[in-house]
């Protein structure tokens, strides 16, 4: 583990340093980012092609090469992100709560930055740069491991963000790039304990699956989402067909889209046809249990549902559809199926709205709103650097705030222990 | 791993009904605990008398079979304690943070139980009893998995707890013991990441260590401390004396007990010998670098130093001793040696106070004050389930609030993302 190894030392020393770096010098740095982002473009986007040109000869999908795609505009909209991150308070250095002990001492909590944070990340570059301005904030050094197809531009970000640091007078090892790409030291960055304080993985279930099973550091699980609608007996049919419609449709390819609409008995023949009919204007398949389907067998894009459908994230144009007799079947349900992401309950019932806050348990419980907002920026954090659906440290969205830790401090007079 | 199979299987399930259980209920089954604890002494006391019979006939030490041994006074310290843990605030339902968003979305965070919480012991069998009433109190389910040595003990008071919680309307398997002592076990517990949610090792080192290495489960690591107390060169001689015998000698077999003295080369030569005069009170021995060395070679307990002694976690009336010439030294050796649990300053200086405070990264950093504090009852916090040295989720004395995590309540009137 020689490159682990050595970006670790290096980390560990910039996280020292890091962490009694002042508000005002961690903004300037950031600051000094977004101007180079702009300023040393040229650089970037020369990068940025011999990656798309290897991209192209390796038959990389369109969609794929889009997303790996960077253009002075995209590196405008980086530059605006990292000066947004500048804008956010900081939240190092904050007393979460304090008490004065009857003895005298005075004891307190105060925030401090995590240490050393390892983000392993495919495709998209603009994660490099994202990643790094909310760490940097937060006070940590990062060792950020990028997919291979964007490895010359993430190269690129990485030296104009580690420059503009050390610019700023802010160690340039704050930010660093795994330069190999051999997959091997993915497994040393997960068991590298000495080095690195929290793992997070962002990408598929399969590195989620691998990074849980091989890390012998705390890892941030989460990014999957199996998000459930459930539409109750006196949901008001007027809020209904726009949440489930923008749950599905707005943005599918994301872990915070609908997957499965739950369904009263009592309402589904009236409203089912109708949201059938709203998603279809959207081309959305609809994949049904069989007393869902009697009632949709008409529709041109419901079929039957197989076994898989309820366990599935679709990220695409498609949604599970099952019909339940009461709140209860559908909070079981749920309790089953759900990755406790964000599951929602529409309708105008006081008791069953409190009943499914209180007992469904997902990072994100709603009433009467779309699933689509577990977000950071949704959620007025200002930002985020991944979604947990893990139960301990973070839940949810996490912010600057979840970058950090705390220390307890104790000022006494000479106080000792009876 | 078919017992941890049922085990987790019967405890998600009784976790599933602890969610929404009132805090009067729960009250109600800690009362009933601790009743049963006093009423079923003879049933306790016969189980363990034959774990007593047991150890003696294995060769226990005295100290080991005096830590194991239950009578009518400890059964009621025990019920004492569980009372005290019924009277400590509920921290489930408590809403953190609330914000009113733009879109008239209201968007909180609500403390929830963690859900299932595994812990790995050793000997005392008050723990059984101690764990869990905090991890009632805090809505949990436990799978407790004790020390071979307690086996009958333990079984005894977990059918007490267990019939007490039935008893009052909780489910008894909200509290369970693992009945075998095979070791294969404890592995089987740590990857079971279906079932449980947290993982709470309370043990020595070994079993820290084991724990992080196979546990697919976050982990609790902690409970071992290398604690410094550095005299600086302005500190107050009245102070230092009492600080040092207290952190040392008060309680010496725990974790947050003094383990290393460093002192300012300007002042080490007068107050060393009265430190030391003083800790042969209680016939602290003093293994010393070659300068403090030079200082204290005439002391009757004192020794050089050997080479792992600024590593060692002493546990017993040892301490190492080092003399420095500055506060950054002060702090790199801290830096260098410390397990990050509990460090001191003793000054009189506001700058080296500040500095101390900020750069020590322990997760409690004192000044003028004894490092026997780190502790949930000593904090303010009621009790404690354990001390944790690593970073995430909680940091130092863990009590009811940590055994707990978060969920966003979004309560809308039907918001859709834009």
């Amino acid at each position: 583990m020689s490159e682990i190894h050595e970006l670790g030392r290096r980390a560990r020393a910039a996280s020292r340093a890091l962490r009694t770096v002042t508000t005002d010098a961690k903004n300037a740095a950031l600051e000094a980012i977004a101007t180079d982002l702009v300023r040393r473009r040229a650089f970037i986007l020369e990068a940025n092609a011999e990656d798309l040109a290897a991209g192209r000869e390796a038959g990389l999908s369109a969609p794929l090469l889009e997303r790996l795609t960077l253009s002075e505009s995209r590196l405008e909209g980086m530059a605006k992100d990292v000066r947004a991150v500048a804008a956010l308070p900081d939240p190092v250095g904050k007393t979460i709560d304090e008490r004065l002990l009857p003895n005298g001492l005075r004891v307190s909590r105060r925030r401090v930055p995590l240490g050393v944070i390892g983000v392993i990340y495919e495709s998209r570059p603009n994660v490099t740069v994202d990643i790094a301005a909310l760490c940097l904030k937060s006070g940590n050094a990062t060792i950020l491991r990028g997919g291979k197809e964007s490895a010359r531009s993430n190269q690129a970000l990485a030296e104009v963000v580690a420059a503009a640091c050390e610019q700023a007078g802010i160690p340039g090892d704050a930010v660093q790039l795994v330069r190999s790409q051999d997959r091997a030291l993915v497994k040393d960055m997960l068991t590298a304990s000495e080095y690195i304080d929290m793992i997070i993985p962002r990408g598929g279930a399969a590195l989620h699956q691998f990074a849980k099973e091989n890390a012998t550091i705390p890892v941030i699980t989460g990014g999957i989402g199996i998000c459930h609608v459930y539409v109750d007996e006196s949901a008001d049919p007027a809020k209904v067909l726009p949440i489930i419609f923008n749950a599905k449709v707005q943005r599918p390819t994301v872990c915070n889209a609908l997957d499965v609409i739950l369904i009263h008995s009592a309402v589904a023949g009236e409203l089912l046809p109708k949201i059938a009919a709203d998603l279809e204007r959207a081309e959305v398949r609809l994949r049904c249990e069989p007393r869902a389907y009697e009632i949709l067998k008409h529709h041109p894009l419901a079929c039957l549902a197989g076994p898989e459908d309820f366990d599935t994230e679709f990220l695409s144009l498609v949604a599970a559809v099952k019909v339940v007799d009461s709140l209860d079947e559908a909070i079981e349900h749920i309790q089953q199926h759900s990755t406790q992401h964000s599951d929602a309950i529409l309708t105008e019932n006081y008791s069953h709205a409190m009943r499914f806050v209180d007992e469904v348990d997902s990072a994100a419980v709603y009433v009467n709103a779309s699933t689509r907002f577990t977000d950071g920026a949704q959620f007025g954090l200002g930002a985020e650097v991944a979604i947990s659906t893990q139960r301990l440290h973070a839940r949810g969205p996490m912010a600057l705030e979840e970058l950090t830790t705390y220390k307890w401090v104790v000022l006494g007079s000479g106080q000792v222990r009876a």
